[in-house]
């Protein structure tokens, strides 16, 4: 693990985006969800509850906006998880709604064994290429549309597995910052040790996001809204007192992940190729330019 | 099935497109493959071969980028399919190199079986999706990139799996037409029995893409080119003397898969967002605009 400038804390004055009107944000975000549903023509959601701080907080904003009986929950642990299942019973028991349970360890555990997968790091992107596999059947089945829990802190840097848990028809938290997904739990009054519990991806037993990723939210989340947000270069980042490898680590992420927020490259041969000049404006139907 | 107009055949002087130099093409596509392993910095390459035309030129295309030695095949089939297997025999002696087999059926079935997916579709859509799956965790174990068989028609119509056979680092021929495809195939000198089969996504045994679609290839393209590259409209492309009921249906086809060609949709509520105004020049390094 990198050394973590520990001195630096958040400071009320510098972060005038976490601080934004988080009532105000979850109007934004479930009129989102109402908007997108229509345009698709659909009237049901699935979403990918796994009893973390994202699915939850996606799976609150959705039922507000669709109503309990209209969102599907699919809860895909490998093997048993007795704090995760803990956590997924609160929620059920919070919302007052049911949770559908798929253990993808036999067929895992199979495609391992098959294949000789051992490496954590290609088991975990297995497992979760595996539960988009039946979340996006389940779609199928409920005729609903698929809503991700990517929030942008892991977009950014790349802490998502490639058509895995980042695919979806939309990503509700997308544009939040993970201390901003946490601020926003604790408004919607989430069970509090969800809200509390340390992130993990669970790719593998005992992980934690900040443990791997070796910096914690607080900081990773200010270096990204200084150098996305606000368009601040490396040297000013560091300027203000952020550790100049802790920095430079972190925009170094958000370049090598760049090819995971595109569709795949189409080399240009024809007058109109897709991904390019073939693009629409799904609000009135036009295909443009 | 729906009737299809058999009296329109393809005039040479009405496809300026289909005829244009096709080594020249070759050339493009292979400089393409053989610029974006550099970008990305990967020397080898993962393909998922099925024994069909497209697979089959990608492969052709992408060993001649990179050598044989660098390209690794994975033929994926449910259960014994003697067809596509002597194909992918024909393809391995004439490039002389080895094809990885995973018969994908044990997992396919366990999960068939454990979440109750009967429909062809659906069962079809698994699939596609379980053949990603492994894909992308052989271009983890090779350290290579995924390259992707998908052509411009099939992507147009969506008829393809979102995130399933679609999902790759590129696709090299991703702006060509299924006729050109074939073109490319000949000029190729691929095995004349896999140019001349009948395209099949094989969702299900004895499936075309023909008969499923319910038009030739031939005039889909044809519709396709004159609405999307040269910007007809519906009612011009008619009055070409294509039937209304095939036009109007090619067009809907388009505008209702225009979702699988994009990243998943994030509402904005920050000054920078991950598939708006968050984008990227990949030649300089530079974040854009």
């Amino acid at each position: 693990m990198n050394q973590v400038p520990q001195s630096i804390q958040l400071q009320p004055d510098d972060t005038p985006f976490f601080n934004q009107d988080i009532a105000f944000l979850e109007n934004v975000l479930i009129q989102f969800i109402q908007s997108e549903m229509h345009k698709y023509g659909f009237t049901d959601a699935v979403i990918a509850l796994s009893g973390g701080l994202d699915s939850t907080v996606v799976t609150y904003l959705t039922i507000k906006a669709l109503g309990k009986e209209h969102v599907h929950l699919l809860y895909m642990p490998y093997g048993t998880n007795t704090i995760s299942l803990d956590h997924i019973q609160l929620i059920a028991t919070d919302l007052n709604t049911q949770v559908e349970t798929w253990d993808i360890k036999e067929v895992a555990d199979e495609m391992f064994l098959e294949r000789d997968i051992q490496q954590p790091l290609r088991r975990g992107n297995v497992l979760a290429r595996l539960r988009m596999v039946n979340l996006f059947d389940a779609s199928a089945r409920e005729k609903a549309l698929v809503i991700g829990t990517s929030n942008k802190t892991e977009i950014l840097i790349g802490y998502t597995t490639w058509y895995g848990d980042g695919a979806a028809g939309i990503l509700p938290i997308g544009d939040l910052f993970k201390t901003q997904v946490r601020n926003l739990g604790k408004h919607l009054k989430i069970p509090k040790e969800i809200v509390q519990k340390p992130p993990s991806a669970e790719l593998w037993p005992g992980q934690t996001d900040e443990s791997e990723i070796g910096i914690p939210y607080e900081i990773l989340d200010r270096i990204l809204y200084y150098w996305v947000d606000q368009r601040f270069s490396e040297k000013e980042i560091c300027e203000m007192g952020f550790a100049e490898e802790i920095v430079h680590r972190v925009i170094q992420m958000c370049y090598r992940c760049l090819y995971k927020q595109r569709i795949p490259i189409i080399p240009k041969v024809s007058s109109r190729t897709v991904g390019l000049d073939y693009l629409y404006i799904k609000e009135t139907g036009n295909i443009t330019p």
